[in-house]
């Protein structure tokens, strides 16, 4: 892979970090990278933007960086999910799952990479399609989780999950998280699920409080189609969320429909990039 | 305690528990008991109204009769709380936690109760005092649980927890479960509490899918007082329930005071009554 | 794949399943099948034994069928597993994991499999080598799990843990198991793992009663190479065993070496076999 | 309570502490507090010891100073436990639970306990008779808690659990937890308990890894008898441990009577003493 033209994203539309994506853009700029400013960037940096060019965005740039949080990952992740772009998260002083290089390390990050001194993790991602007697109502990709969840009421939701067109169970609980293996160390861990190594071929499910104590997280194929319908919510329609973002909402009519999406982010590692180290540092492994 | 005055309470506005209703009704009347309706049982029963009688309740019953589930009993418990009235729970087909007495064995089970024959557990209830500089704005009553949960939205909620002045913690979590012993089979079981015997003196808190998993329940004095502040719910209120019932919305600078309230529940136990044996068909402990 | 020759395998010199091994008998040999006898089956049954021929195992016969529970099953494939040879598992009563089907239903089921009416489902075993200053002084396969634990000691063991070279972590806890697919539903399950769906190609870590909470179970690839030393464990050896059969007594000086094994089981499946189905079942889904 | 005879106890033998022991000796003395040596401090240390003295203990000593870990509070609680002699624990430089004075702080602390500024927690400790055919076989006490657990065996035990005299459930686990609220930060948290603030008048019943995943830990009231049988354990048997410390194997034909010691340890907290900010620490929730 040829390098030649970067996107820079930053926090959408955070002043804060103009600071740290004006010294990335020297950073690169220095390396004689052609760099676009992704369109939610910081408005307080100057530079040719994304939109400003009509081409599709895989030709636009050869990779995308991230500046910031791991929230800043995932959604700059769902917004070049079509392209197959790749990706490097540059994090702001605290190390993320999705954001592991120090911008005091970038400079010679990015010299390794335009060496070709790297390697590609591909990490699934989810794409969901909402459906209300045929018609798609809602659809949305994800690259950490897609969450169904209780919106205000203290009650349960009993859902009915069908995977290949098999029955799976009807539980009851708080909500069901559909995560990939990127996911597997946000919500999905919270509620119980296991750590999953980020380049595996596999989603799980996980009910949130589930009712049933037997009702343990469920690790299946990537390539797996989930139908879920969330029943019972008449009184309080459930939320539905890609990556913790709020998109729709459900009546219990809905046909949910959940199957990896065609591409997958190709996340850049320098060599030497040890996952486990990310976990020691934010599970707090070390002490 | 002499037992001439009942109290009977079915679902709220439920005609289906009404055949029921009529039938302990005539238990009832056959072993000369006076028989007065709660307000909120069925209208398809004739009868006397507690509304009716200007007394205090703890004068016009001598003891509440609830037929139906668990969720039953619940609102009953909430509506007595008050008073220091003793009850019993009359299941219509499926063994509840509270609801333990089938309706075929309830005339037996009243000759033994009208002879003395029982045993009274007292179930400490939860009072929650919502202040907002300084004034309050809400305030209710649980016999399982108060919970403080997060609204539409994917974002966590940030707390602070207080114990009789002393700062306990400031975890971050979906919500916060404060049970009782009685609320320890409900909710905060779900979310990973244990299972506490009824009458203990202790209430508990648990998180609900805390982000530091290290955030495990926490088992207290029943005398102990609470101070709750939930943060950083601007953007999207803050649900507070009372046994499953969402009854305010919190804002972030509400000061949450839980304490156990005056007066427990008398809950009547026929002898030979063994928690144990509802655990075991509850959680499914037999198979 | 023709299938002449069948083996039989009963559950390790237990004469109580005399009677059902003779049943099974009959019906494959009222289906013109050549049955041979495991060694180790009850003796009371008459009939070749595999020991009296000398060709491979996967040449003696073509399918293995396995009349007992879970238990038996485990061991068999063990015994098999250098041979690929595929299995059915036949339950007495009690459906199993592995032992779906039932007695009653073998007839019409041996029909299906000999009219090619089958699926196959792949599933991992693992491979455990342990070398003592590079010496190898035990070794093991495993189709559910492998598992280090404390011995006769009240002290937690701490565990030093390596994949494909990396260090992973320095876990404190009462043990490590390292599960397949196939024994998600078992210990691990017990010890907060997942469920994880049988054919995918992966395998999982999770420690016992870990001392830090955060040390979640791991899900990794099924072809990673993971190396484990038990550590402080000179006092009182730590236990290894294979499908819970302990095999070796570590001091702390070993180098436990699992990935998986060169072959996998091939599980027959009659069509319309649903996995969910037995989840349902044995963890008490339905009620 | 008159302070004026002082019991000084280290780690059992263990001469690196000596330093430690002798600074310690050297404040109480300048206080003019005579001081006794516990009988198992390091040799090393010179002084009068408490074997030297023929009166009860209680007589002999009014406060217990402990140094070292939470490991030789515990053995030295179990010591003591008959006297209902009061204690305060010295840490060595990584706080404790029980040990919760950094040695740099000692001078300040003793005077403010000889001018009476502290508050007194009591801690239930547990106390365990085991009998066959209603002999006495083995007795201990824990301040933590008291362990059932599977030996060298890869198979779950079988308990039978009851509660003054009432059945309470035959879960299958790798072992049972009774613990004490002191306990309950230790082993019981690790296998799932929640955390008991200390002076609770309750016990906790937590299964090791149960193969049914609803038997969740059960909180009792600390007056409750407690009976356990352990069955099937013949082949091999399991191992009773008090604080941690194997003291008996079972073999399955024994009754193990648990309740309450009678006598209390008295924990001398300095005021201002926060527990919570013990779990931040301990539990790392300050990250």
């Amino acid at each position: 892979m040829k390098i030649t033209k970067v996107g820079l994203f930053g926090k959408f539309n955070d002043s804060s970090v103009a600071d740290a994506i004006a010294r990335v853009q020297a950073i690169l700029k220095d390396k004689n990278l052609s760099v676009l400013l992704g369109n939610t960037t910081s408005t307080k940096i100057e530079g040719a933007r994304i939109d400003d060019y009509d081409q599709p965005l895989q030709e636009a740039i050869d990779l995308a960086i991230v500046v910031g949080g791991d929230g800043t990952m995932l959604s700059v992740a769902r917004e070049l999910s079509d392209h197959g772009v790749s990706a490097i998260g540059v994090n702001l002083g605290r190390l993320g799952f999705l954001t592991d290089i120090a911008l005091s390390d970038l400079d010679s990050s990015m010299s390794s990479i335009l060496e070709g001194d790297y390697t590609i993790e591909h990490r699934t991602m989810l794409q969901c399609q909402v459906t209300q007697n045929g018609t798609e109502i809602c659809s949305g990709i994800s690259l950490n989780d897609m969450v169904i969840s209780k919106g205000n009421t203290g009650r349960l939701i009993e859902f009915e999950i069908w995977v290949n067109g098999q029955f799976v169970s009807q539980p009851r609980s708080d909500g069901l998280i559909l995560s990939t293996p990127t996911g597997s160390t946000a919500y999905a861990l919270s509620a119980g699920g296991p750590i999953i190594y980020p380049n595996l071929p596999v989603i799980s499910i996980s009910p949130i409080c589930p009712h049933t104590l037997s009702n343990r997280p469920i690790i299946l194929d990537e390539n797996d189609e989930v139908e879920i319908t969330a029943l019972k919510v008449q009184e309080s329609p459930a939320n539905l969320a890609f990556d913790g973002v709020i998109t729709a909402q459900l009546k219990g009519d809905e046909t949910i429909a959940i199957k990896r999406a065609a591409k997958k982010l190709k996340m850049i590692r320098i060599k030497g990039f040890n996952y486990f180290e990310t976990l020691h540092s934010k599970l707090g492994w070390n002490s």
